[in-house]
């Protein structure tokens, strides 16, 4: 398997695809058909009514001089949660926020690793005002590099920065439950396995085990919430418990909760007066195919997803309306833990969009 | 000066006025008509045949194992570049391609800080289709975070990582030229002085100084014009001189070479085969005002800009197009070194489309 080449076969596949865009607007490109087919080209096109981004959340800290001169400390911005948008031209009155998992940014919810559209141009084409967040200390919320250049001048022992966690192209292939076994597909899989060197690159270095980060997201998606009134939180994988924490911490502006393969639950953990809490609000929680496939490297997704069962139960105890949506049981076979970047990553979102029409 | 208050006042306002774009789309939300101020809303819907992203570049290595299970070794891959895109319905032939600046992302082109339309929109807007990245071991392109765990892990020195650079918000708000002082503004300054709490959000941590991040972005940049085919390349700040040395490693592809505010031209270190290369493209580079301003923090603009013009001397020696254009000479005044976000930024980004349309 060489990963490498068969990275770069794509990625130059990928831009001669957008070449075949440009050749569209009247320039004379050409372009392999074969080629052109690894992106998607919409037959309409999008009218948005405004695109952008802005940041929510932060602090200002006083840094430590590593240097002197122009890096010789003063303040700088930490917890701060980059937030990009597209707001169609006919939009929805609830506005859908996307949180990524782990050693991934919102690159995730964007074009998927084979070229076709995400779940952020979907979303946005199905009407709703869509915000995809970078996790603090992540992608371009950046993150506070003070404590790193204290260990790099002696300042701080080595132990006292964090992890940076990014597990490798053979881990991800199959906790990502691509297959069984690295390099090797499900035979029903939906995952475009001839692009997991796309989705190698997508993988930024990960911060959030031993750092603040979890707490700085909450505080981050409340204020996103609060300003946007009427917001879907939609977690997945690591963040698929951020929506039900901010709703615990403040329910205001806040509709609906989805949580998309998340790493449990926390069944046994919230305690009634959380649970009272989270029962206010819909609740879907969503989960692909091939659960038992992912022990070999320490998750469990099956796991995971009888801890949610567990919550479902709780949820339903306390009078809430909670939803389990696992595919297979809709007879629908092969999703990965990637359900956003599969074959039918359409599909399912239309799941979900007609859970969230429906509530 | 409160910075941190000064943030989070204008965020708040921000999303408010996100609130008041979803109020126009049937929601009743009620917006105080001075915040709703801080954010643009374009009066005509913006018409998109695509919006997406994908990466160019990019290589497998093997990763140092630092924990044992997940995180036990393996491939990932580094060097590769985060490119966004729009194309808009009705797209010019030549594509245009943003590139950041120091310890910020490709963020910098988007909405400005005080909520205004940037560049990656605006250009949209005028017809081109545009490409927005992240440079190499930045933002969304993510970094080799294999140095610092291995720091972490004691099995390599402190001063074998990188030092993480973020100039702080004291050092940016002068080496910007927002103002001659911290907290100072120029009288007649363009930058929206009142939002510098939304520019130190965009800063991430700058690998650049000590890695290989020059090259690959150069390899990544080469790569994205080739695909696209008929390219103008933009730099800013620190990455000001990459059009150069892309086109210099290798022209296909590129059309011409935009520097915004570039930290000097090299006009001495460029051998005679190197200038006659660029000799054979349009080459524009553009200074605001103040240039004299920012000495104490170790960047000369002056300096940059007195470098650039002897490169420019030089191109013209080489029978090269090469144009400076020194805003206050037209007498457009008051520019910082974030031209894409100072209040007349669209005036400046129509000089830039005139230059483009002529050649």
């Amino acid at each position: 398997m060489s990963t490498n080449a068969r990275g770069n076969t794509l990625t130059q596949s990928v831009v001669t695809a957008i070449g075949a865009l440009l050749s569209i607007a009247g320039t004379s490109i050409a372009v392999s058909a074969q080629n052109a087919n690894d992106l998607e080209m919409p037959a309409v096109p999008i009218s948005l009514k405004a695109v952008g981004s802005f940041f929510v959340g932060g602090r200002s800290v006083i840094q430590t001089p590593t240097e002197t001169g122009v890096y010789g400390g003063g303040s700088a911005v930490v917890d701060q949660m980059y937030v990009q948008y597209m707001i169609p031209a006919s939009a929805r009155t609830s506005a859908v926020v996307f949180i990524h998992g782990s050693a991934l940014s919102g690159k995730e919810y964007e074009t998927t690793p084979d070229g076709r559209m995400g779940w952020y141009e979907y979303f946005v084409r199905e009407g709703f005002p869509t915000y995809v967040v970078d996790q603090v200390n992540r992608g371009r919320s950046g993150f506070d590099q003070a404590r790193f250049n204290a260990v790099r001048s002696n300042d701080a022992p080595p132990n006292s920065q964090s992890n940076l966690r990014r597990p490798s192209e053979e881990v991800a292939w199959v906790r990502f439950r691509l297959g069984p076994e690295t390099g090797v597909r499900f035979s029903d899989s939906q995952f475009p396995t001839d692009a997991a060197g796309q989705l190698a690159k997508q993988s930024v270095p990960d911060l959030s085990p031993s750092s603040s980060s979890d707490s700085a997201n909450y505080v981050a998606l409340n204020e996103l919430a609060e300003g946007l009134q009427k917001t879907v939180l939609v977690g997945h994988s690591q963040s698929g418990r951020f929506p039900f924490e901010a709703a615990i911490r403040n329910p205001r502006g806040i509709e609906a909760l989805v949580a998309i393969e998340p790493s449990g639950c926390n069944a046994a953990g919230y305690t009634d007066e959380s649970i009272a809490k989270l029962a206010k609000f819909p609740i879907l929680i969503v989960f692909g195919d091939h659960l038992d496939a992912s022990q070999k490297y320490g998750s469990s997704w099956l796991d995971y997803f009888k801890d949610c069962e567990r919550f479902v139960h709780r949820v339903h105890a306390a009078s809430g309306e909670a939803r389990m949506l696992h595919l297979p049981d809709l007879n629908i076979r092969g999703n990965s833990h990637m359900l956003m970047q599969d074959r039918n990553n359409q599909a399912v979102a239309d799941l979900i969009i007609q859970w969230i029409k429906h509530h």
